[in-house]
């Protein structure tokens, strides 16, 4: 198999033991990572097949989005600054209900453009149409944590319908795409669906080992409903429908008490921080910095880019690097390095992936992005976690490899068309709206 | 004089009567604006000398940075993540007091480079070695609003001589580089300068008629001391020393009491917001949304980069439209439009330049940017303003003028050698740090 090595870069490797490595090497040989150190001297490197000048550059794990629903981009903008409840139920369900697999296929292509355009590398998506963005995700080289989210609205049988259709999808696309696809089961979230439904979900889980996903606990109000439907909050809620016994992951977890953050600690329960989201929508400030003292590792989201509105994970890295300083009034917590890694190694942590990516390590898969250290916001080059954390920019990545092949280089996407996705954005979004 | 007409672009020209024009044009005539309308017709367009196709691009006034210290950019990522008063006291006075002549041109030249590249035409700033600041701006073709910050320590000889020097500055400075140069009398902040200090600068700011600018209420540790020290929180402090008088703006203002608010209103007391600053020092998160509501019109500004850290307005226009939603749980304060018109045209009014920029009419000077609306993350090009405020990157920013002169046309900066200030800067950096 080819052997590449990217040399002179400063690497950001993720693990704590040797953090950053200044003039670093890393060595590739198909799809996976051989070698990560000090860039090796020129014996060594005629041992490769190709080598790679990263000089000006820094080497760091892809990021990895493990909350959205990428189709929802063909909504991006549209019924702004609105209440969580009434801008779902009154503006995205209405014109999602129009959706197609056309319009999936058009959302889908250009979010996987934009992440790749921003370094994301891994993402996790919960919607409908699920096989048509397993293949965009395949055709894009991503790799995707899929699956299909249920709304458990309408008749018993129309359930029961859905359940299947999320557990075929989630046994036949397990895998897929060389690997890079795997897949979870997905009830929307407790308040779009009865105890009974998400127990059938929990049951097919554990029965098929796939891990759960869903949103919890976004909003004060969607607590308090759920308090006055089931006696419960959410996490006890959950907690007792065996949501949190094997692998489950969940989204936005807001609005938390103490008892519940330890109900979340014990069960290793991985959650997905939302930090623009949760501004834009009004929904509040996640406790993060509590939950970090815990020793839960939160991860980070984009949501769907209609409610954000972009699927930038840097802007998420660097927003939870400060809105929780400001909240707490301490600009000790979360530092920028915990940000990184919330946006990175905690991703991989939370998509149960962490024996694949996340880190720069030998034996794992070759995930990495390049960035560009030479633009004049970068300047003076003193510190380069703050640096990208603080002042760059999504523009400043470079370069986007996936299992060692390369998807963006030299901010070109070499594996989707960009001028005719966004064309057919465009047209796939008028059809729609009048 | 040269006339040249700015075609088939989306205008936002900041005025309420007539916000957008789809397929606008801008007409200018030297320095000023003497057109914004739809695109004419050809015979129109052949009485200008040059006609530039804007198709898939947005033009919006330039952005304007109210409040920093942008020799500071050379500190950048130094000593992240402490407390504002540990941070300036033990690690910025320590390295600026190294700052000579030398450092201060590398650092202005490398946030003048930043500023350009990010879309900011006009900024103000409050520094030391000012003759120097002035200099480079004029060199990159910028507008700022400069002022002396004078730290009022030491002996009453050495005070007399920094008021001096504030003094003269802004006498021999103010209109020059073609009058793009305005200035104002600074005392740093009441927690540097003793009340009797500050009504010097009171005093010689209504006897020169210039605007006088400070630091307030940016911490809760500060409104005490001003409170263990004087009595008073410092907005009547600073009222009773004549600050409010005539003309005055505050940076911060984060820790207000209602009948601060009021205050500051009755004496229509300019405010520079400076979200990002105010997250990552832990100072907590200003009363925007109440100001708004009094009718304050607060700008933004991105405070010095060394706590920020970059100079990009349009991160802090959007942070102003998130934080302020999240931390309220509502998402109907700051709409996009309002921290739109934050970063331009309360700007302007915050540096009392409102009858020459900051919105895009005709006799106004012709200070505009273009923004590229064809990324995968501005599509569907559905709400162009939501697009700019939620989804856009400083990198969309392509063409700067200022007074109608190019800074940068097609993200090359015409003013300044991005290379050679990029190299300045790390030279001049290692000079002063061990
Ligand atoms: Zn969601
Ligand atoms: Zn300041």
């Amino acid at each position: 198999m080819l052997k590449k090595i990217f040399i002179k870069a400063e690497i950001l490797t993720m693990i704590d033991e040797q953090l950053m490595i200044s003039n670093g090497a890393l060595g590739v040989e198909g799809s996976q990572i051989i070698y990560v150190g000090e860039t090796p001297n020129q014996e060594v490197l005629d041992q490769y097949d190709e080598i790679v000048d990263c000089a000006g550059k820094a080497i760091l794990p892809g990021f990895i989005n493990t909350h959205g629903h990428v189709a929802m981009s063909l909504l991006r903008g549209y019924a702004d600054d609105l209440p969580l409840q009434r801008w779902l139920e009154e503006e995205m369900w209405p014109l999602e209900a129009r959706f197609t697999n056309i319009q999936v296929k058009a959302g889908t292509s250009l979010s996987a453009l934009e992440m790749i355009k921003s370094g994301t590398t891994t993402f996790l998506d919960m919607y409908d149409h699920m096989d048509t963005v397993a293949q965009v995700t395949t055709q894009a080289g991503l790799r995707a944590s899929l699956c299909r989210g249920v709304i458990g609205f309408g008749s018993d049988e129309l359930r029961k319908h859905k359940l299947n259709e999320a557990v075929s999808f989630a046994t036949d696309w397990s895998g897929a795409a060389e690997g890079r696809i795997t897949t979870m089961l997905s009830p929307h979230a407790p308040y779009t669906c009865e105890p009974d439904f998400i127990r059938q979900f929990v049951e097919k889980a554990h029965e098929l080992d796939l891990p759960l996903h869903t949103h919890m606990s976004e909003t004060v109000k969607e607590v308090q409903q759920n308090m006055d439907n089931y006696g419960l909050r959410p996490v006890e809620h959950l907690l007792n429908l065996g949501f949190f016994e094997k692998r489950a992951l969940v989204a936005h977890a807001v609005h938390l008490t103490d008892s519940e953050i330890d109900v979340l600690w014990e069960h290793d329960v991985k959650i997905a921080h939302n930090p623009v989201s949760n501004l834009k929508l009004g929904s509040g400030i996640a406790r993060i910095p509590d939950m970090l003292r815990k020793g839960i590792r939160p991860s980070l989201a984009t949501d769907g880019a209609a409610s954000n509105n972009n699927l930038d994970l840097l802007e998420e890295i660097r927003l939870t690097a400060l809105i929780h300083k400001g909240y707490a009034q301490d600009p000790e917590v979360v530092p920028a390095i915990t940000a990184l890694k919330m946006g990175t190694q905690y991703g991989s942590e939370a998509l149960f992936l962490d024996d694949q990516v996340g880190t720069l390590e030998v034996g794992k898969q070759a995930d990495f992005i390049t960035m560009d250290l030479t633009g004049p916001h970068m300047q003076p080059r003193h510190d380069v976690i703050s640096h990208i954390v603080y002042a760059a920019s999504r523009s400043d990545v470079l370069d986007v490899y996936v299992d060692g092949k390369a998807l963006m280089r030299n901010r070109e996407c070499l594996t989707l068309d960009e001028e005719r996705i966004c064309f057919e954005a465009t047209q796939a979004f008028k059809a729609i709206v009048k």
